[in-house]
């Protein structure tokens, strides 16, 4: 098949819904940007071996690949509007392509966002996808890294080091609860939308709690003490933990989580279920305290 | 060095002009699109092997990459803003990505765009590069491929075949003016806007003139009568046809060549330097005269 047939039979329909994509036929894309708003853009690629193991289903591996963009534009607080896609790989089966675009279609649904281009192509290496995925902010009201001010509480959603116990999991052949969270990221964009205007800084946990959290003190010129007992984690990776407590470090070192970590003035309640972890400080420097004393941390993030 | 490290360096000063980068800072940039303009986005992506040379010089890799981009822009008519970047690398080598920079560097300077995101990740794979270019056109005014009617006539900008010869001699490790066109296509960027509210069709010539007509045919629904006599021909790419004679289809069949084919109303005068070769027709093939009569083609089109 060639890419033109593969773009129209598996592509084309993952662009219907989306009048800018011109259905895929043109050199480019044309994006109309409603009046009083930003456009968002985020790009990332992953690639076989290093993001995903290889053999993982394409589907999941599109979804994953979609989801990490979303997380990033959740940490802008911006809305999808639409994505551009370009698929390496060695060579151009169909069965493959069909289930990645099958992955893709479904979290369209989910998420509410539009193929509107991109391309297909035969490489010499290894499967690598990227994605460049826009939303939209109200002119002005983008999230930001750099606003957090000394006494912020700090604040993350859900539950961390999951997705990096799953990923030990899956390496190991095993299936279950943290596998999944390692699989398929929940990007919180509901949650960021309720974020504009009230949070002073915010940024998703791709390379792990603390190097994150150093990535706002960096942008912001401030400190942060965080509360390991105030870390929250999830029964199943408590149970993981319990088993192999040279994992604990996981929880705040441990990337793949793509949960928000955010940063809101005393006194301002978060607008859905979060889990205060600790304080924004006049220092530079990012501190982890445990059992009452500060925790010497060897290894903050994680570099894929 | 770390990615945060090779992006401060290399990457972050390449952005230093474009507000919205947000000096590659956050996990997004942030676009604002003029009032009364359309946004106009595209997105390829290069692997070793396939669409350039093993050991080719990392800095015209680079701006291969770009150019191609820019090129598309230019199909649609419209100035270039932005463009976002994800490299994958085999290793995260600083003199590779030191070239690849300075390359990038120097055209963002010929073609007035800003680096504004992506990412770098070492792969297992061959060198994969992908880069989502993002420009501007006035509102409802981007060129299309639709718009073509019979009795237009069809022009094409600079000469036709060079690339597709550029790159026998490239791989016979020969340089020289094609091997220089094969490199460093020229996106025809002030010829496209100049066509805005003029040109009834516009694509450019990636993947052979008689592919693209075709490209053009089936998005206007007509066809064309193309004269192999009047195709524009470099002097070197005559004399390397004249003594290799079977070379003569890569006239018309050569990808790679990234000018602008387009169509203008009859009695419509270009408003540059271009070649008229050919017409419109109501029909929907695209056929190519020569001596008089018909020439059967073989093989439209290079596919990468």
């Amino acid at each position: 098949m060639t890419e033109h047939a593969l773009i129209k039979k598996h592509f084309a329909p993952l662009a219907a819904g989306f009048p800018g994509s011109l259905n895929l036929t043109d050199d480019a894309a044309i994006l109309e940007i409603p009046e009083g708003y930003d456009l968002v853009v985020t790009k990332d690629a992953i690639s076989e071996g290093v993001h995903f193991l290889k053999g993982t289903d394409a589907g999941l591996v599109a979804q994953k690949l979609l989801r990490t963009n979303l997380s990033d534009l959740a940490a802008m607080g911006a809305a999808p509007l639409c994505y551009f896609l370009s698929l390496s790989l060695p060579e151009l089966s169909e069965d493959y392509i069909s289930h990645f675009a099958r992955g893709l279609a479904e979290d369209q649904k989910t998420f509410g966002i539009y193929l509107a281009g991109g391309d297909t192509t035969a490489t010499h290496g290894t499967p690598t996808f990227s994605v460049t995925a826009h939303g939209l902010v109200k002119k002005g009201r983008a999230l930001r890294r750099n606003g957090a001010k000394a006494g912020d509480g700090i604040y993350v959603t859900g539950t961390l080091g999951d997705a990096a116990l799953g990923l030990i999991l899956a390496k190991d052949g095993k299936s279950g609860a943290l596998v999944n969270r390692y699989h398929l990221p929940q990007p919180r964009l509901k949650e960021s939308e309720q974020l504009i205007g009230l949070a002073t800084s915010c940024i998703d946990i791709s390379d792990g709690l603390l190097a994150d959290m150093q990535h706002v003190c960096d942008a912001s010129s401030v400190g942060a003490e965080i509360s390991l007992e105030a870390l929250p984690v999830s029964k199943e990776a408590r149970e993981m933990i319990a088993a192999q407590p040279e994992l604990l470090a996981l929880i705040y070192s441990g990337g793949d989580d793509y949960e928000l970590l955010f940063t809101l003035p005393a006194g301002t309640v978060p607008p859905f279920a979060a889990t205060k972890i600790g304080t924004i400080t006049s220092g530079r420097q990012v501190t982890l305290m445990g059992g009452g004393k500060e925790i010497r941390v060897a290894k903050k993030g994680y570099a894929h």
